[in-house]
């Protein structure tokens, strides 16, 4: 078992030569007014861990960035972004150039309808009237190019599972990363992950494990359906 | 003139030893549900060069942080926050040990009434009611001991110098640093700020310079009052 693992692992070096992997990172932000925003607690680790893992097995990466709490590869192409339209403004010009894309970070399902262009005053009460956003992942599913890989991930609070299925379908995507972000020492901001690699087929629990361990099953994932698409 | 400047950069040395100055730093936020929440682009720098400069004066500090990009300087006393409320308790509570409070955080003028338990589902629109918190700054120059020193900050977009004083009287702080958040290269996230220090009898300006300076402008001024109180 010792010698398989090891065995996997070195199979794993450069097993990414020859694709491009387009991926997001951080949590996007929504401005209330030039100071205040809506944003989310993802910080951007397991992104970037993607981001690393693909790097160190040979892919070149391209890596859209919202609010990230950790810095991004120095060698990987990285694009900053602030809200979800500009997140998805970057990410549909790139998707021609890859052929995996891998949507990690957490993008504003709302927006502000009429953000206030100077700082609002403190006053005896607020309200905020917000709209959805454009859905990136589907609509990456559905203009890619034939043989684009696309992996998405569904942070849930509560039934993961039918959640992460549902998001599979309903988005169009390869593979749906569902994780639990209620538990205080796992998922957003932590150094480790676990939760449900969902695709047409098959799923697959990652049990508790560092980001890059996850990152890697993730890229393994990814790897077999690129090399099932050439055949 | 530079004989001047050196002799007062020497005579800064030390000079805050027997001080304990309490130090808020970065960005409260404030739950919409357990992912989202409603924050502020404040990056913890200015609070934490407060700190840093403080305590190479030979004060004791205690630095009360909330969401911040940079971290808290090792030699402090340091307890994080999350919101408003929080960070409302940790300085009521530590206020009669301050010799000096200087306020630098963004905290949360407004809170989500009724946060969601659990994890919003996206859908056609979403009303946020918001309402305001209290004011921490009023609160400490209310309750503070005889003697100690509340300085205050002032974020503005627009009418600097009016809200400054307006903010000095309505507080009742002994000092406001108003500073201009709507120019891109100064104040939040930047490691450059520029603004006004405005006390009840006088008023300077402090040109654009690192947050390091900055913060040793304060606190001139803040041992200058502290060294009034004593005489």
């Amino acid at each position: 078992v010792i010698a398989d693992r090891v065995f996997a692992v070195i199979k794993r070096t450069q097993d990414l030569v020859g694709e491009t992997i387009l991926i997001t990172a951080g949590g996007t932000r929504e401005p209330i007014d030039p100071v205040r925003f809506i944003g989310n607690r993802s910080s951007g680790k397991m992104g970037v861990a993607l981001a690393e893992a693909a790097l160190d097995r040979g892919a070149k990466v391209i890596l859209v960035g919202a609010s990230m709490a950790v810095p991004a590869p120095p060698r990987c192409e990285s694009i900053r972004v602030t809200t979800a339209q500009e997140m998805e403004a970057a990410v549909l010009k790139l998707l021609s150039e890859a052929s995996i894309v891998i949507m990690a970070a957490a993008v504003s399902d709302y927006r502000v309808v009429s953000p206030a262009p100077e700082k609002l005053k403190k006053k005896a009460s607020l309200e905020l009237t917000l709209e959805p956003t454009r859905d990136i992942l589907r609509q990456i599913a559905e203009q890619r190019q034939e043989g684009t890989i696309v992996v998405g991930f569904a942070a849930e609070t509560e039934n993961l599972l039918e959640e992460g299925r549902r998001k599979l379908h309903a988005k169009g995507a390869d593979l749906i990363v569902a994780n639990d972000v209620s538990q205080a020492n796992s998922g957003f901001e932590s150094d480790v992950n676990e939760g449900v690699l969902i695709s047409r087929d098959a799923e697959e629990v990652v049990p508790r494990s560092s980001k890059r361990e996850m990152a890697d099953r993730i890229l393994d994932w990814a790897r077999s359906a690129a090399r099932a698409r050439t055949i």
